[in-house]
């Protein structure tokens, strides 16, 4: 499966897509950053944001989407920014009829690094060894859209199975 | 000039829309909401306010969006919400072109009612004698949605003519 990591954000939004399967390798497609000016209005920045996260559907068709799940954190400021850039990431992903997942950033971290209190510098490493690289993507953002989708991954792929497990051995009891 | 106000909520988007210019009689167009069940995914709910306006500004043809501007209080999971909601709200308007001004509770409250503390039925009371309506319209969402755009014909409308002063008087010394 193909996902598209999402990290919102208003000044720098992380994209970074994942190809891969439980028990697999998996194999880093693409990351990088939308960037938006602070100097514009908020509304350009949010519909420059999703024209970028449109053209990144667009070229690499992600079977699933991933966002960070967003909390209200000492920085209000900041904190409304990526609530309207998670809210139009999620319409953009929903538009097109994508799978959707948020995973909260203590997710990410046990999933990745197996500790849901890992600092940055340990994430960033695992990233780089799960997905073979020779050096972690910049700005952090990228290298969190690529955790994000790696998590996904792992996580919506066992969800999947499980899921698939219980509808399977549902349906010989609908004989109606 | 006809403004759409809009009141970004995640469960309930007040949309209304008036018509006129300062010094002059104002009128209500039209007014409602936008409802989502909580029972949906979040980004299903976007998708729906998303259409909502959408289908809002096709009927209407406003010359401009009045958004309240978001601030975060107590009910964090609320502000959530909100905030993604009136990123929509922004994404749909500047798509279209559509000047945006956004406009605090306080300079709502203030404009509609000169008083910036007045309460919900001050500004309600305010917003039928304005309109010249013969009730209040509900749920509060509404009636907040046209106060927005009452003080946006007042407050953009005296912003507009300013600008246009300033770049008629801008416009002879660029000679060259």
């Amino acid at each position: 499966m193909r996902v598209l990591g999402i990290d919102p954000g208003l000044t720098r939004c992380g994209v970074g897509v994942v190809d891969g399967s439980i028990g697999r390798p998996l194999t880093m497609v693409d990351v990088g950053v939308i960037r938006t000016s602070s100097s514009l209005p908020i509304a350009q920045r949010l519909v420059t944001i999703e024209r970028g996260l449109d053209a990144w559907i667009e070229e690499h068709r992600p079977d699933a989407v991933a966002v960070e799940r967003v909390f209200a954190r000492s920085d209000v400021s900041t904190i409304m920014g990526t609530a309207q850039a998670s809210g139009i990431a999620l319409v953009v992903a929903a538009r097109r009829g994508l799978p959707i997942a948020l995973h909260t950033p203590s997710e990410v971290k046990a999933a990745v690094s197996g500790n849901g209190r890992a600092d940055k510098a340990q994430v960033g490493a695992m990233v780089v060894r799960i997905l073979r690289l020779t050096e972690l993507p910049r700005p952090a953002d990228a290298a969190d859209a690529l955790a994000l989708a790696i998590t996904h991954v792992w996580r919506g792929g066992a969800q999947s199975r499980l899921d698939a497990a219980v509808a399977a051995n549902r349906r010989p009891v609908r004989t109606r």
